[in-house]
């Protein structure tokens, strides 16, 4: 059946840029969704690199302004994949224009100012959505089903971590082309608004609110050249951010985000534990879910590792065959598909911008206790 | 830069039809190869059929006889993704069109049909490959590296097998739609053909020729109901198949490929002890190579789980950052990439025709020893 | 060679003891020790139970009043392996009457019951040490010797986890035999005393000291049966207990025990992430070690799960041949091995009371960081 | 309650010596049998050795002759634990003086020794058995009864493999003490013999006869330097031996075992697929079994780690606690304890000779088909 077109308008041209141009090009090719993603425009400062990067996606046009974008008549979805430091902007100027706004993770680089883009995407009545793709892994969305089915009981504890290595070096510059990440004007925190962020959005999502939060953060490297500057500066971000929690449930949980811990690249893993059942994943075996349930029979009770390939496992009844797993980008195209749907049958699509919110408020309040040597509150 | 335009045509729109389409389709957005693809034309018995699915990959045209497709001016290659009794007319016919030839495995259904399809595109000098993807997932071509750079010494041993459970149910009828596999005219044989073959390709690939086998088959299932003829009939595949090997170069080896080991779905795995270092994969984690040296200290010396998803492993560079993960379906992207530089630079892209040519023989005479009880030549 | 006879005796016949008279039976069985332990009696108030212990075992002799142990001439060392209240009174008394102790942790049911059995202990010049048995893990004792060969380089995190799951139900009493551990007054505390202490005992033998945490518990059932007292009363232990914490060298931690991680039985992990190379473990394998070291070439990076059984591991060389492993109670034996060499040669073997010392002052830190809600000092 | 005494003098004092000499002293310590072994006699050609020995394990005596040891009258059972061209002869001679014989595995060099061995015992009537310990590994008892519980259904697949490294070097000498498993003479067959018999033995206990094989030797280094001639002489015994087979259910298998698999010390490893279940073992993670039903409900169907440490799995309520793993040792100790309740109530404990004749039937099948290059009988 034919779809209608939906005209696309990307900021930024990055490794963001690329995994939201292979979802919005893949996503007809897997799901039978109402929307035909358009790449219309591609926008970045660099005119060059912008073009080049259209002609290999296949964007029709290249805009170096992104207010120029926003004004553009035959673009439908703004989406965001540019440092932290423009999404503010770019997503109020959206949302004033009419358009759908989808928006890299974090939201904003504060809950101050993610307040303030809920607000405009909520005025505007635009859907909205933010890139916190790791719910779209099959078992991560799996996992949501088993908890929402019941099947853990009462929640006792959760756990997750992100932990990677790619900072030790101290000649990594601050700042800059691939290096924002560690600049703090640009990028608002470290580890806690990039990994937290992840583990907070899914941790919320599987098991409800959190209300207070003991953290700790350090800066292993105090000082490093920044690559903008030309200068040796103080290093704004945090290395390492950990942090206890309280859920609204009663559960206890223990946060950790790192890029000191050598030996893992992307190792985002958690682990969640009910009166009859756990469950446990990491991203460096995306494909697999770890599942134990109390209520097997007692001699062959055990952790089952499975292996989310089968036709009745989330999304996967669009991809291959049981066995033959899918990688990191498919989330996107999940999120994508999900989104799509969602427009079309006028519903929402989570996350919002207002679901992100929460999740600033969570790492806002983890920096704050960082600071203050005190528990905070986490949904101010 | 401006990329030539590569006019494909593809027979078949089934499991195989989607994921050479999503290669063409994908492999411009991460390599940089001398040729675009443009999807001419999917040619299919059913019209209605080829035409939603060419209107899901965007191919621009349908047919309905293969040899209207093979005749056409404005198609470059064609692609054959239809079962295995078609490969050998249509390659035939293809190589003397003059077309490039791009087929599925097993090459043909016999040594007998592959040796004819192999002379066909020889004697028209087309290029011609056939799809052994898992040449191309990152791990294996790491342990093809590591091999050919000598790190694992004398080689002693080679361990192969393909384990799935997908047919143990007796209802499951043999024939027609999604399950040809299971009909021996069609298909050939059973396992042997189709996951025997491909742990073959891999081995000879990694540690040269195969010089004799001892096989051993059986049909657990001894009759099914036909789908086409409708009526119950007796079941002319091999379930499980079995073989010892000979290699030229002296080591020792054991191939299984069965669809009756409960709770595997698609675990092909292989392993390969050398006198310094051993390797092992398997599909089911296919992101993943184990690796021992034999060199390393003695107290700290074990098996080291490779993560392969840096920048310097096979291919990775051209997708996303370490530690995340790509799946099944970008083998055949890997496989178009290389066939598209070759093609650019006038080489061969391996496996040809002849490479597959190898292959048959070697599973025509595991599937005679089963026969005669006794050790047969794999190169005859 | 003639070894000298060392006279034990034990109080307690319970799960310690059991571990313990295996130990002492073991030791000269595998090591070459100069002492020949001689089992010559075991201490309980039921003189029942306890000469059925003593027959299954070996002891020459039954005491029902550790008093009267303590006097005995024959004794040369006294063994404490009874429940956590009763280690304060007589550890004391054994160091008055001049005999070695050997002591189940925790040392005392707080660092101020702990602090005058060390006085006791070092005031007498007595041999002492303390059962934090998983020191003597072969693979953990292989973590201390890379860490001490600054194989790591400089340290960035520790985290340590210690998780069951067997109190979860509501009808487990609290109190009486095989459940004292429920009973506060009997236990101390709850997990952070049991299960905690062994996390610490480790991380501050291989990372150094702690200097402050910040800590959180939670008893999730409030009221348990007291099998004593023969009434439902309020628990006083608690179930689960997390805390952060600084090194002295500055490394940044996470800790966790409890008993109410659903299919955890005693998993206890442990993991160290340097500059250069990290190190995991875990007690569900004992037998191996994760290692990874950055150093190795790019492309064959690795975890490497070592698997501790060769005789250049530590201890090993005393049992079977590569790839057979040991289990649980050899940790005993290692122990006992080590404190007869150490007592033969006029040497200390850690851990001595003083050591457990400082574990219990942090255990202590964390119950009243989780009461105060705040950051607490660790070595007060 | 007293046990009553049984005599043991054993043959050897080597690594089996000392798994026999400890599962003796242990037994009692931790199961309730009717019988208290007395370790009266060890007997080996070197007094020295053997007096040593004797003092480490507390033997009351020493001989040198074992026909003097067999003649004893304070001898209630022959333990063999020597090299196994001594079988024959002290077996035959135990049960002709009326001893319970109890003998290391294989049982015989050939099926031909094995039978007159058998014959022997059989006609004295003294109980028998022989130490194919590995049936009492747990984890291996436990898949026992769940086969034959009718959890896996009909039985498709058999696979084990042994895998070791320790003889790759070309320095390592043939014969002499440690080394006579290089010698043919003595050791009867290389791997065939000593791993794969392990293999045959516990695969006929779980899944039946086997019926014929077709099977491959290889011995890789033809030529050792041979420690007792003192001569560089060709290499009898087999480095490699690979089989496939037919058992009588109608299952197929593939066994393989090496000395030439680097990686591998001892990894001695099964799957069996039925129709239901399937199962998996390992002997590097010897308390653990991998257990896959396909009855689970299908989106949480995985493969079960299952950590056998529980009071309800075979054996384990007899030591520590769920979670704490035991090791290699203890499978003889379990060995003793089934053999000494089977003699107290009069039954008889498996594996006796004559079913480790059928192991050395097999054996014998499998080394004359690789000569022959025909599928051979097993059971003849």
């Amino acid at each position: 059946m034919a779809k209608k077109p939906l005209n696309v308008g990307i900021v930024g041209y990055g490794f963001m840029g690329r995994t939201h141009s292979n979802a919005f090009s893949q996503v007809n090719h897997f799901f039978d969704v109402p929307y035909r993603p358009v790449l219309k425009a591609v926008c970045a400062r660099d005119a060059g690199k912008a073009k080049t990067f259209a002609e290999q996606w296949g964007y029709e046009s290249v805009e170096t302004d992104w207010r120029k974008l926003v004004e553009r008549k035959d673009i439908d979805v703004i989406d965001i994949a540019s440092p932290n430091d423009t999404h503010h902007d770019i997503a109020i100027a959206a949302a004033k224009a009419g358009k759908m706004v989808m928006c890299e993770k974090p939201l904003g680089r504060s809950a101050a100012e993610s307040l303030k883009m809920v607000e405009a995407v909520e005025k505007s009545k635009v859907p909205n959505m933010v890139w916190y793709n790791y719910r779209r892994v099959p078992a991560v969305t799996l996992a949501k089903q088993l908890i929402d089915e019941g099947k853990l009981g009462r929640i006792f504890h959760y756990r997750a971590k992100f932990l990677q290595d790619w900072t030790i070096s101290k000649d990594l510059p601050q700042g800059g082309q691939g290096l924002w990440r560690l600049d703090v004007d640009v990028a608002g925190s470290g580890v806690t608004g990039d990994l937290l962020a992840h583990c907070i959005d899914t941790a919320m999502w599987l098991n409800g609110g959190i209300t207070k939060v003991s953290g700790m953060t350090e800066t292993f490297i105090k000082e490093r050249h920044h690559n903008i500057t030309g200068k040796k500066e103080v290093v704004g971000i945090d290395d390492a951010s950990l942090f206890l929690a309280r859920f609204a449930n009663g559960s206890l949980a223990s946060f950790e985000a790192t890029r000191y811990a050598r030996g893992h690249k992307a190792l985002y893993t958690f682990e969640i534990n009910g009166e009859n059942a756990s469950i446990a994943w990491d991203l460096h075996d995306l494909h697999r879910l770890q599942y134990f349930d109390h209520r097997d029979e007692g001699r062959t009770r055990g952790w089952r590792s499975l292996h989310i390939t089968d036709g009745d496992h989330p999304y996967m009844d669009k991809w291959w065959v049981p066995g033959l797993q899918i990688g990191y980008e498919h989330t996107f195209i999940h999120q994508v598909a999900d989104f799509l749907d969602a427009v079309g049958g006028g519903k929402v699509a989570a996350p919002t911008f207002r679901d992100a919110l929460a999740t600033d408020r969570v790492t806002d309040a983890v920096l704050k206790s960082a600071r203050t040597g005190q528990w905070e509150n986490a949904n101010d």
